[in-house]
């Protein structure tokens, strides 16, 4: 059995970390970190874990954790685990981070995109991206995992194919995405209040979030070069979900337009066997209720012959493949585990 | 291997009947009945099921379905489970019906407040209220269950010990109850769509839902005599979940009010062992959020010393114990598995 | 042009003022004041109004405003107007004052209820109960207007006329109240995020909610005799509105229950010429969504034979006539306005 | 005063235009017509209008209505108005259509992106497309107007200036646009139902939605040729608003790209004058919930340096200026009447 310790397990994704691990046979979580409620039963926070969950919160103790667990979650905001890793905590537990510490190879974009200084930018390197279907070998002997956000999750994936065999023009790529409000965290702020967000809908970070330069990183692997595009997410009035969709001109050959059967033969080329991404039928678009509480990513497509564009939508669950969900993934892949140990998750609709 | 027919599995009930047994590891599913649908694919409605459940809609044909499955679930309009049972059929078939027609013993109650003649009474009698809490022994022996509809399950768990033990004055019980909008059902009707339930609280059915005789005659067996209660309905802008607020005048004793320690007492003394019910600890108050999607009964209460009355306040999600949850754990008790089998849910929040 | 200043300008309260005046031809905001936004143009925070209103807020500050309008609005947690009242102050301005601190006659049940202690009790007994369709003889002549609560406001108008006329059994009345997430204010909590109250009801202040008191007083006054009550309020996903639901025992007569005609002809002896109360159609039930940001009071009835109760059901809008509206409306009659001047909004709806 | 009546005066935007005319001085609807309502009160539909509008339903009996009132708004499925429509009509009544029956001038376009033949295809000539802004003086003396559709509105608005100076590359244009519920109209279907919409949000339409020639050939005007676009619609889980979200390449002048200075230069020099149409500040982006129930159009935009992009965003009250209240404004101008009566709605928030 694994033991695991999650550092902000009172977070929206630590606490999904916590609900899934509940369901998953090789893996429990013996400690439950948090800032704000040391002491506090971590049900009283969390009132659908009572009588199933019976720890109370312990401290952000990264040092005591490591001789206690296996593995180390880390849910908490950008800087902490970068100011937290060591060589001895390395040597001693895996790191699960769910923050953005480590998901950027270039330690001057990091600190140009998050406005912080990078603590541990000797890791930067090492750390593997634990996007799963992507990086899976990777992670399989990692250390120190990246586990990528959750729009750069939905956006990556519902792009990477068609910019890996060379059918969109990726300079020409536009993310449009949509995120439930989950996706903002737990703090108290005005902004996130019910009746801030309720019936109403709006972007933000227009030209400057955080998950750009991620995006541009990971996609420009598969482009085999460097690439900007434009992202732009907005917050829609629903607690969990992440829809991306996006627009890009599809490249000719032999002065022809690729076919919908084209760029269906290059989801399924990547994603054929992938449990958890499902490639939806001709003509049916994703929709975020579909994916709820599982780890599914939905992906959907069509052409457009009047302008040479493919749209390309995928949706996610915010908290579970955009977060928890894909962290478990990942511990899953670095323990030699079957990869979707506890991941068969149902979704839930209504 | 259990074989699970479902007659009108693409309502909301059923449909959750289907993702429950999904987790179940003693049934599956081979037949998903239903009256529009027949052909399609399930997942082409169900669009979550996708890539997990391929069967396609076959028709709601009760005597092809006794040859072939081992039990029947109807998760149908009232009227429509009466009129498709005989004789053949249940000797053939266990048959658990999550409509109101063999909830009510008195035929002539059944047939005022639901304004439909009723096609089987002499099937009345045998029929088990299938209130696994209270029932349970009738439950495991018997052929045709009525499943309790989502407000009584609610109503009756969170009164009946108080009322069993005496502790408060049966005929002055009021019950205020909220639903959330899957209890109405997935029919077309302009009273449900988004904009019409959206932003708005309303009652209905006020002191005339179909609920009331049905809470009345199993409160009654509890309290060993007729009663009349007020029951009502109100409507509220959410997926799923119930929470029923109950007022009761508390009975003294030797001239003074049971105190809170009483009432727990009391509570703990019928649900002190029960696995789905959960006695919130003193000053909590159920949310329906914490039960969301599981069999969960979560109940909290209040002694009011300046009223002389208690408020008992339970919650449920009302598409599971309020519907699939508990007409699984009904099949679980006929057919001797473990009550909890595939039951043991962990509720999904936010 | 009456010249209104505003203290605590910035809260949901404070900003209906300021809309609902922009309707009104002879009153004009020349202050909106506030404690965290001081020189922060309005409409930064309060989007809706940019191009309409061009103010900055201004501080919080009595004294200087007492010289300048010739009302004051206090939309402001409890004891703030109390601490700042004085005769120098209510010599110069009204003073409407929509915290509870004057709503109490009875100085000992506030510092019971609210845990605080009172700093100008000496002005409770002159403070006139704003309730504007039972005491606007009064308010007309008032300096100092204590505005009703929300919850108050819809809980004893509904009551009101059964209440005075002895229709019904006062001991037996039980309050059952829904409310939207405006209720609980601007303040940055957890409890009130998005992602905390969506999909979710729950009841809170069970037994003890602190708007209790002052529906048994002016109830009681109503009744001729003191009286205690339950009033259990519910948190429901949804900006605005509340929705009563009232319970109590029909009085008989002559051994005969009063009819549904004996109800109906209690309220139109009390509110047939009011202009904001709409008494329902018999077999018609409050709305909240059609009293939306509006000043109306929406009241329905039923009459249960059998178990002798009257259900009775008002809704409001809490931030009109649960606030800023009836705030207004006090600011009418005081001025000797019309008392529907710039209140004459229609619902919106959906 | 001006007589009025609406055909399909209960769906969402019908009520809307009562709603609105409620406010206006000048004009009063005398005819509800309804085709499923017809002898029953408008306010037993729309509770929200009860004790404000007294008149039942009538039917949608063209021929009668020309001869009663002073302009008829159909606000009703394509296809009917083209249906009723003659010389006879336009001779004695001015038509103020809702549909997109007159929106198009291709009649090929619109049949074959509607599906349905064209009725009256001698009037497209001569009816006038009613986006007031750009049309204001063509409407001015106009027998029968177009009113644009929601979306459309939204998306040319938001998008006009820039392309009408040569700011950005018509070719480049991708929009991407969110919807309330509303703007899928009252017809009872289970794709509108609360459970199918609520907690979810999904593409539609995709690279096929109606309102995209609508929107080219509006553009293409200000463009001064042919263009094409992608359009795509998503429905999100609130009653009203739209928010377009539009991206497209800037041209370059002399080597440079134009500047933030010079998009907002280009924005003033249309829109400066213009009551309803609110250029927001820098880093300020619309949000749906500060239009809503008004006729505000709310603009915002980005210079991407990056992508050598511009970003727009533009929102609207789908119901207002998207359907109702453009509609009014179109009646003001064609009436002579200032341009803005009854339709200084402050917007609602929260």
């Amino acid at each position: 059995m694994i033991k695991v310790g999650i550092i902000g397990a009172t977070g929206y994704a630590g606490a999904e970390i916590a609900r899934i691990l509940l369901g998953h046979p090789e893996a429990e979580v013996v400690w439950y970190g948090s800032k704000s409620y040391v002491g506090e039963e971590f049900s009283s926070i969390y009132g659908n874990f009572f009588k199933i969950i019976d720890d109370k919160c312990l401290d952000d103790n990264m040092e005591e954790l490591a001789n206690e667990v296996d593995v180390v979650f880390t849910a908490t905001p950008q800087g902490l685990c970068a100011s937290l890793i060591n060589e001895d905590i390395l040597g001693k537990v895996k790191v699960i981070d769910l923050s953005a510490d480590f998901r950027l190879k270039d330690v001057t974009e990091y600190e140009k995109w998050y406005k912080i200084e990078h603590k541990a930018p000797s890791y930067i390197e090492e750390a593997v991206y634990g996007l799963c279907e992507i990086n899976r070998d990777k992670v399989a002997s990692a250390r120190l995992v990246a586990n990528p956000g959750c729009y750069t999750t939905c956006s990556i994936l519902t792009a990477y194919p068609l910019v890996k065999e060379g059918l969109i023009d990726p300079d020409t790529l536009i993310i449009d995405a949509l995120s439930g409000v989950t996706g903002a965290g737990r703090g108290a702020k005005v902004a996130n209040l019910y009746c801030e967000v309720n019936e109403s809908v709006k972007p933000y970070g227009v030209a400057n979030h955080r998950h750009t330069p991620e995006i541009e990183e990971q996609l420009g692997y598969a482009a085999g070069k460097k690439l900007v595009l434009n992202f732009t997410p907005h917050l829609v009035p629903m607690n969990r979900g992440i829809l991306a969709t996006e627009y890009a001109t599809l490249v000719k050959k032999d002065g022809k337009l690729p076919t919908a059967q084209d760029i269906r033969a290059a989801y399924e080329k990547y994603y054929g066997n992938e449990i958890f991404i499902r490639l939806l039928k001709d003509g049916v678009y994703p929709e975020t209720r579909f994916v709820q509480g599982s780890n599914f990513v939905d992906i959907g497509f069509k052409v457009d012959e009047r302008t040479g564009r493919v749209i390309m939508m995928g949706a996610i669950d915010n908290l579970v493949k955009g977060a928890a969900g894909q962290a478990v993934q990942n511990m899953n892949i670095m323990f030699g585990l079957d990869e979707t140990m506890g991941l068969r998750i149902v979704p839930k609709c209504p």
